[in-house]
Order: C-alpha cells, then structure tokens, then sequence
C-alpha cells in the first residue's frame, strides 16, 4: 500500500510538492450517488487557507479545488475522485541558499539523507501545504457522512498555545469559527492575540494543542486489536506535519489516575446505556462506545523563523541560517481544519468497514 | 488489511481468545536465512508474562512459544512464520455473572455493541493476553535486527506510575531488568514497591507512562506523508490495550515550546552532521534523523479492580460489579515489553521498505 | 500486505509445510455471529485430501482442521480465526539426494535462488499440501455464504484431463461428487479411469481442465479497474500450484469470435433483465451480472513422476533424478476444491466489499 | 486498498472517465533519483493512441502526458508522481439513448445495478480511455527498469486474430512497431488488413490474442503462494478491458501435456543452471527463473460495433441499440502496448518487493 495513502476502504492518497504545478488527493471507495461538487468542498479550504489573518502566513493562494473524476451530474460514481489544487503562487525566485541548506526543525535534512535527490522550494513534499489536500479529501468525507450518518459532527478547536490555555468554564462551540485561532472562547482572543503579536514581533513561534470533538459517532465503529479506532485517529493525528504527541481521552493524564476513577460507569437511560463520565474519551477495546469521542494533539512551534539558527549545508559547511518569508507563528492554528479533515476520513472508513463487516447490526441491550 | 495485522513488508497479524485453545502470531514478509528458534523468543514472553512478582496478576502460564512454520534447521525460510501459544490456564469456571455484565472500563459492552456474540471469557480478544502474540512476533523482528541492524537497540522503560515519576539524573538502563518495575532507577524501587501495594490493598489500581528509546536506528526510515515512522510508531502504541496517549520528542510539551527553542541546531561532528540537541525525538518530516527516538506512552488505570463499580448486564438491568480474579493493579508494568515488541517490529519493517524504495542508500553531505 | 495473504475484506494468509508440524490459516474479516465449527469445515478437507482412490496419490493423512480462534459456542465472533491442520505424516526419512537437487518442473530452484534456504521435504511450502489451508479458509467463506447469500452455489468439475474432454450433452452435476474425478458424466468415468491408469503405468503424469460454475451470485459484485471481480477469480486461480492458464465465460475462445457473436443480448425476463445468452461468463466491466459465473482453469501435469529427469544440483553437478513416492498421476483433480474454496472466499470478499460501499443497493431498472 | 489500485510497493492506482476534464495515474513507491520526464512517457502513449491508422478509433487525442508532482529537475524524488492526462475530445454532444441504454458487452448495466449513478459519457470509468493512464504509469515503471534492471525488455505483439494467427517461423520482432497491427511477421501485414477491412465494413468485430514476452528478468522475483509474480502478471492482463483470459508458458495446452514433455529439465551452462524447454513460461512455484517470461491473453471482440443489438434501457423497456461512431474493430490491437506498461509495473513491483525481503541475494549453486 502507498504510503502516501491512509484509509482502507475510503483511500485517500495525497501528492504534490509546494511548488510544484499542483497537488491534490486521490480519492477511493467512496459511496456512489452521493452530492459532491466543488462547492461542497471549497469552504473546508478557505478555512484553512494561509493568508487571512495576521495570525497565519501571507503567503496568498485561492486554493481552488477541481474535481476531476468521480463525480457526475453532482453526485459521486463510485469510481475514484482526483481532487487538484493549482499552486498559483509559485514565484520563481532565488533559492540558492535554501537549494542547500538544512532548515532546523524541518525535513530537507532527513529527505536528503533518504532520497538523495528533493524539490527544496518551500519545503516541497514535507510543506504545510500538503495538508491542503487532506482537507479536499476531507471535504468528500463529510459529504458522505452527511448523507450516512448525519448526526455525526466533527469539530477542531484551539486548547492551548504556548504558555496560554483556554478556560473550559467558558467553552463556547459558536465562537470556533468567528475568531482567527479557533477559540471557543470569545474572552480569550484579545489576549492570544497580544501574545502571538508578541512571539512573531520576537521572530520566534510557538507550539498548540487543537481538540477535536467527533459527537454523534455510532457505537460498534473501530475493531479489536490493530485497527482499532484510537490507533486511526491517532496515525491520522500523527501524520499532520508538526504534530508530536495525540491523546484520546484523559491522554497523558490517565497515567495519574486511579481505576476506581478513570473507569467510566454505565447506567441505563431512557435510550439505552449511558456512560456516567467519559475518562475514556469514547473509545472502548478500540471500538466506538457512541459517547463524545475526544481527542488532542500537540503541535511543535513552527521552524520557520527569522532567528539565525545554527545548522550546515549540502557540503558539509556549518552557517547561521535564517528561513526568510512570512511564517504562521503558530503553526498549529492551521492544523484545526486539516485535524478535523482527517477524522472525518478516518470515522467514514471505519463506518464503512463495520457496515462491510456487521453489515452495520448492533448487539441488543435490554 | 486485515483489521488485526500491521506492518507493510513485516506484517504481523495475531489471532486468539485470552481463553481459547492457543493464541499466536502470523509473521509474513521476514527475510530468508535468520537465525531463529523459540529460544531467541521464549525471552521476551518470558519478561512480559504475568505471575512473576507481586507487582503482576498471578495468572500462572508457561506462555512456550512454538514455531509452527517459516523455520528450517534453526534458519528463516522467507515463508510465513506462525508462532504460537498454548493457553494451559483454561480453568473450566463459571462466567455467570461476568457473561452477562459489561465491566467497566472494559471492551466488554463495544464488542457487544458491535460483534453481537463475543468470547466474554477473560475478556477474550480484548484481554491483555493478546499481547502475548505481539511479543513473540517482536522476537522475531529482533532476530532479523540483529542480523541487519546490529547496531539497533530497544530499551523500554517506566517512567512514571500514578503520582511517582523517575528522577532521570539517576537513570541507569543497567537497572531496567533488576526490577520487577522496569524502573532504570534502583533507588526508587523501594518507593515503588510501597506505593503499589498500597493502591493494591485499597482494591484500586493506577497508570502509567512507558518510554521507549531506540539506539542505533539509520537515518532514512520512514516516508512523507501517512507512512511516517512516527505515524507508525504511535500507531503501534496506541493500539496496545489500555494505552490514551502517545508522544514523540517532547511531546505534549512541545506545545509550550518557542521555535528558537524546540528546532534541534545541526553542526559536522567528526562522523558527518550531529544535533545539537533532540527535541524531535530522533524524526523529522516522518524520517529518522539518526538520534536517538524517543517515543512515550500513557496506559490507563486497570479497569478491573475489587472496588464495586456500577454497570449495567445485556438484560439492560443496573448492577454493581467487582472483578474479581487477582488483576495486575498497574498493567502499564507489562507494557513495557509488549512496547518493545512493537518498535521492533515497525523498525523492521520501514528497514524493509526503505530497503524496497532506495536499496539502503543514503544522500551524501559534505 | 503479506504476499501469503488474498483478500480485501475477508482476508486468508496461509502458512506451512508440507512436513512441518503443522499448516493452516489465519482468517480475518469474518461476519460474527455465523453458525461454525470444525464439522462445517472438515467435509471440504475430506473432499480434497489424497489417498482416497487410486487416482490420488496415496499419502495417508486424516487433515483434521482445529479451529484455534475467532468461534465461540459454535459461533463466529468477528475477530480472528486460526485453522490449524496438523502434519501427522512427517515420517522421518532420508532426504539425502532431494535435499540437494532441484526436482524439474518444482519450484525447488527458484525457491533455492530466491531464499537461498529453503525446507525441502516435500516441496516445503511449494506443496500442494498448503492448498489443504485454503480448502479450510474455503469452508469458513461458505459457511458465511450461507447466512448473508443463501443463493449462491459453487461447484467444481473436471473438463478435460489430458487428451480426453467431457461430453457436455452429457452434463449432471449430481454425478460430480459420485466418481473419483470430480466428472459430470458417469458415462465417461470408465474411459477416463482407464487413461489415468495407463499414463501412471507408463511412470507419467497428466495435465488437466478444471471449471467452476458460481450460480446465484447477485448482480453488482466487482469494481471497475484493478479489483474486479474477474481479476480477482483469475488471480486466486492462478495462485494455486500448478495452474498454468484462467479463462472466464467464453476464455481463448473470444480472440475467435465476433463482436456480432459475443456481446450477450438482454431482454426483459419477469424478473428483471435476462440475457440471450452468456459468453461474458457472469462478469462485465468486472462486475457480476447476476447470471452465472463461469471460468476454467489449466494444471499442468504433475511434474514428480518415476521416469529419470536431466537436472542439477546445489553443487551444480547434473544428475538424472526420479521423483520416488506415490504421486497424483493427475494434480488436476484435487484442484477442484481448492478452486471451490478460493472461488468462496473471492465471492465472500466481493460480497462484503460491496456492502462497505454501496450498503448492498442496486440501481433499479424499469 | 483502493480497488482502482494495483502494486504493493510500485503502485498505481488510475483515476478518470472517458470524458470527465482528464483523467490519469496516481504512482507512488517510486525510486528516488531516477531520469523522468514527459519526454520519456509519451511515446508510450503514442502507441496506445487512437487514430493512428484505420485499424483503430478515429478518435483523436493527442493524450498528452503531464507530471504534477514527484519530480523535480528531471529526476524523481522518491514521493508521488501524479500523471494527468487532459481529455481535449469532450465535444458536447447528445447522449439522449446511449444514457439510457444499456450496451450489450459493455459495463453499462452493470456499472448501473452497482453504482446506481453512472457516467454514460463514452462508457465513463469503463472506456478503454482508462488504459492510458495504466500506459503512463508502465512509462514511469519502464525509465525505474531502465536504471535498476537494465537487462530487462518487454515486448508486446499479436498473436492471433479473429480467424488469423501468426506463423512462429517468421517472427521477427524488428517488425513489431513497423506495422498496425503489433505484428511480428511483416508478410502477414497485408492479409490482416484485408480481415479486418472486411470485418469493418461488415459492421462488426473481432477478438484477438496478445502475448507479452518479457526477456532478462532476474531470477527469485515472486513469492511462493499468494504474491506470485504469475498470479500479478495474471491480474495484471485479466484487469485490462475485455480480456476474458490469460496463460503463462504452455497455459490451457499444458491441460493436454504429460508430465514427461511438460517439465523443463535442466543443465549446467556456462553462466550457471540452462533449462531445456520453457513450457513453464519462466515462473516456477510463482518464482522467476531466470528464463523468459511468456505469457498470452484473449481479447473479445469490440461490443461497439454498428449491427443493431438487442438490449433493455434503464426504464426496462426493449430497444435495438446501434453503438454509433468509430470503433475499433480489434480492440486487441490497442491492448498491445496496455499490456506491456501492465508487465512493467508488475516486474518492477516484484523488484522492489524482492530488494525489501532478501536485499537482492540470490542462493548459490555450484
């Protein structure tokens, strides 16, 4: 299998390089008949486009997806869909330093080693700009889910950056999408936006934790041992660039736990069993219990900066090093929509691997 | 794939009941000519099995590892290899109440959500046991190592257990395999000891993080985008029971970071370049960089504990139950293998497909 | 994914020699919830197992499969399943000169340069004995049949065994499981006992033609390009040892026809769409059409045989060598359900494949 | 796995309809550092190429290849090539019937009982349109051959068709590309042109057989039981439109052969081990030997052909059909160079598959 490719029966696979002429998704397995055109998907991009606030880089591209196969009529055929996005802002320019430096905290060093040979503008395969692919596909994702599993709704939010944490007292899902860092919490922005003012005035960046909150999710999705819900989520989590750590759940705090708390309780409510807390984070054995499935990642502080860094080049040569352009100080407020992307892909794959597998029956309580 | 199976070149699929006849491993993809019997793997189920010290459930198994095929004369054959486990301890006993009820905390109620009909007995497929297989199939992974990538060591560790972590300016990996905690610290075994047993005794049970570092690991392993080795890795991670968080490098922490500080700076060392510190925990772009990796895992308190907790049976009916039964009161100690095992067998396999994909040549600097 | 493995949903690696301990497979993907135990699958064993007339060869093995996992109270619980077959005939033996040589025809060399070490005791995994696995994996994809597609039969004959071809006027399938041949024509049994003797007497062996007719598969089952359904037939039939050839529907014979001839005409039936006539075989554009599939296979003819064959050795010295022991004077005929089994388990995976993607609804007509 | 993919390191999965914006090939696993450019895949889809003669479609496109991505300064990058290919020929036209219709030997129904929705437009996702994606991507496998296995050459041809087969005592390969037909007998030219002139104008078509002659591939690519490279090849062949059949060496004659005739014996030569005969096509046990691989397929006739023809339409109302427009009336002819882009990307996937496992190695002997 690609291992530019996640999924088993909703494959996507991405390609492209930053500056190159394009990239895009491949898209398999979707379900036919369902309505998808460009303007189902492009909102998911425009979301995460650069360029729209100070808070994230300058760098200025539409990111117009094209549907090139798989779709007819407005509805999907079954048959793969080639998703392109035209990098419009390739302006040639001089990367000779770049051509043969090693970026501290980036990939060109481990791509050279690996491949001998790498397209070094912007970062090629290893930019940020990849992602733009994961959210098309993820676009086609939750196209389906609307139609498979409408109750299902999948939401990225901003937990932390840097020193800052919000206050869940305050938690507010409305405000996610009036605010340029995906807060939930409208108090909050006038200070993260004095603090990353401040980092980027410093020419330094800083890390984040995103939340992603998938509610509605049907009991019985994930399977027992290695394709497990948590384990996708978290691979799917993982495989965002910059990404270093993914909890599901209590994550990280579960360690500090005891069982008589972290345990969830069941009792039974008006419409089945009901999980009196959810330490768990919706996930059970790997499989889905049909509570709130709650997940975090960390991201690490972009390595673009304008502060001379030590590093060495091609030849061997040790130099100072500093990445030039307009960077996100904070790399991981992009990351919510590419987050919530992923696990719509992963959710719809596990929901169409149970129906293949269960046929979508669930055992009786009661 | 098999929903059960991981690994792209070395894969790994196991199968088994905690309380069927035998549970084991298929191991696909393993190169020809290794030496290998069941005494390069009786080792590793022997540090991983259960009813060793006090720290551990006393479930009593011998956990002999057969090799059924793959294996001539003491050498591997490049055909499947199928290790497997006999359970002795089937003690015929009576799964009334636990045949009905969900345990808390347990996969007890998604199987039954999503399978219908479900092995209830130890929990089945769900059941720790599982992780058996995983070891034996490690075993395997680090036979080949040893014969393509000597240099390549895997070295699990505790690190932290409820409210106790290790003081790292005492870690001595000599210590690892004195103690029944996998604890690199001598001097803190005492604490340990007690603070374990006393969670015991009040009939709880606690968490923990594991670390695992791997030593001597090419740069080179891994690929861009989805089939990352850190993508990978976390996958392996997670997929182990009880775990809710995987972090690479800093981790969680790397959210607090500035880029000035968390970006590793690189200069020539006499042996080519070398990083001047390793925030990233050894992978950049999804690739390794030839540091150390470092990797961390949070595992969730053991669910079954003699504390009563309330649930609900298949009738629907509210209970109170107790797991009875001697359950290991920190499972995250048995993890710590089992942890191992994993990293074995995803270095292994992206030593294949980097073999596959660029024959194991590197990019030349300086 | 394992080259030992087939299948997308419904996944089978088999593993083991023919003179291991043991041989089976390992099964994923499995609905749950579906009536099975080693009674179900056992009659398919005896069907193929050898020393059961003259016409096979005489190895004397009961091939008793033991279900390790994945069924619990005589029930499929959808997790791993492990169908073990032991090797009860491994008599200690010289293998002095077969050790050393490379049977003509066996893929004792290629194995030799590919592996450089390989088990030679009887063809090691190149035996026909590891089809005894897929006979297994075969009754576990008919059982499920048997709840999700009640409809769908398969059966395997004989059409042609060297010189001698079937009268096709004379075709009763009742006759097929009554005579040693696997025949649809008690007529020819005489005929055809008479040539295989005659050939065995002369220390020769045999090819043969093999066809599998699928009846009741419903319309629908396939995918446009690369998984279709005919693909995936062609490839589990060629996979077995010894085929040398796969035709479906018309085969060789549509390079002879024209397309005035060959396009199958539809008209309406009371059910819905009825074709003229079925030279596509069952399957257009790789998908089935609801009529029946039908396809042939070639087996080449054994290649051990009593008569000296011009060879070498691993020390590159050129011998003349016979192939001692009792052997199949026609391969061909236990092939039949080994195709049965592979056949099941293609239109099992097909089956829930379809049901992951278009949760089993079809277009409607008129 | 995307079943519009095929390849376990090299793969390829082709997206696109007939009259979709474009359509093309999604490859990745490639080798890093190898010469790519258009320049080295067009001429391979100049062969496949429509209009070209009147022995094939009048349709003209110039079926320009572009790279996207994956490549950079003329030399690949080790990640994903995305190929395009736009499709200029889209003239709007009517499709009143043929939306509604169902052609008889097309995948039109049963793309319709699948999918539901349908692209109609020239046979959408199931045109023979697709295979130049296939040719592409075999361009992409061909440059990798041409630097890791320069001995390797794959040549396609005709073999037979209709009522015509070539005589082997003329064959010349010299002649394969100076003709129409993929004929290696230029005396023959003039008779076949004269066939199917005659089929044309009696408004009907004609099946063929192609037969792939891949010269100079290693011995040991394959694997023993599901991953042969006889079973990929056979995939491989039987995935392409309208084939109905595929043999390897002797193929459906070897149902004929005995034992005594049918296994290649083998000498010592100067170079190592020399087999006296090839019926098996040069794969044994699934495994290359060394020797050439040959392999043959059957193409069934073209079902668009001017006859009117029985069939139904979507409102399930009787109709005659006539497929208006310039068909192809061997549609074989064009399946030549498909085949070898087929055989390409199978062989450099087994090369591939073969570094990961054995590292290259290859068993000794004398």
């Amino acid at each position: 299998m690609s291992v530019n490719s996640f999924g088993r029966i909703f494959t996507v696979t991405t390609w492209g390089e930053s500056h190159g002429p394009a990239l895009g998704a491949t898209v398999d397995g979707c379900p036919p008949g369902v309505a998808l055109d460009e303007g189902a998907i492009q909102p998911f991009l425009d979301r995460r486009r650069p360029g729209q606030s100070k808070m994230t880089t300058q760098r200025q591209e539409p990111d117009s997806v094209r549907i090139l196969s798989g779709v007819f009529e407005g509805r999907t055929t079954g048959t793969p869909i080639q998703l392109t996005i035209e990098n419009t802002d390739q302006r040639s320019r001089d990367y000779g330093e770049i051509a043969q430096a090693f970026r501290p905290g980036h990939a060109d060093i481990t791509y050279h080693l690996k491949y001998g040979h790498r397209d070094y503008r912007g970062g090629g395969r290893s930019s940020a700009r990849e992602t733009a692919a994961r959210v098309a596909a993820g676009g086609v994702a939750r196209a389906v889910l609307r139609e498979l599993a409408q109750q299902v709704t999948i939401t990225g939010y901003m937990v932390q950056m840097g020193e800052l944490t919000i206050d869940r007292s305050r938690f507010d899902p409305e405000e996610i999408t009036r605010n340029d860092f995906f807060l939930p919490d409208a108090a909050a922005v006038p200070d993260w936006t004095d603090y990353l003012t401040r980092i980027r005035k410093e020419q330094d960046s800083v890390g984040a934790v995103v939340e992603v909150l998938i509610q509605g999710c049907p009991p019985g999705l994930g399977a027992p041992v290695y394709g497990k819900l948590d384990t996708d989520l978290a691979a799917a989590m993982m495989s965002i660039n910059a990404v270093k750590a993914v909890e599901i759940g209590e994550g990280m705090a579960a360690a500090r736990l005891r069982g008589t708390e972290n345990a969830d309780e069941i009792r039974m409510g008006p419409n089945g069993p009901e999980f009196l807390s959810n330490h768990a984070g919706g996930i059970l054995g790997g499989i889905s219990t049909g509570q709130d499935i709650v997940l975090r990642f960390a991201v690490k502080p972009t390595s673009s900066i304008l502060t001379p860094r030590r590093t060495i080049n091609r030849a061997g040569e040790e130099i100072d090093l500093i990445t030039k352009g307009r960077h996100d100080p904070c790399v991981g407020i992009r990351a919510v929509p590419v987050a919530e992307a992923m696990a719509a892909c992963v959710i719809l794959d596990h929901l169409l691997l149970d129906r293949a597998q269960t046929g979508g029956q669930r055992g009786e309580i009661g």
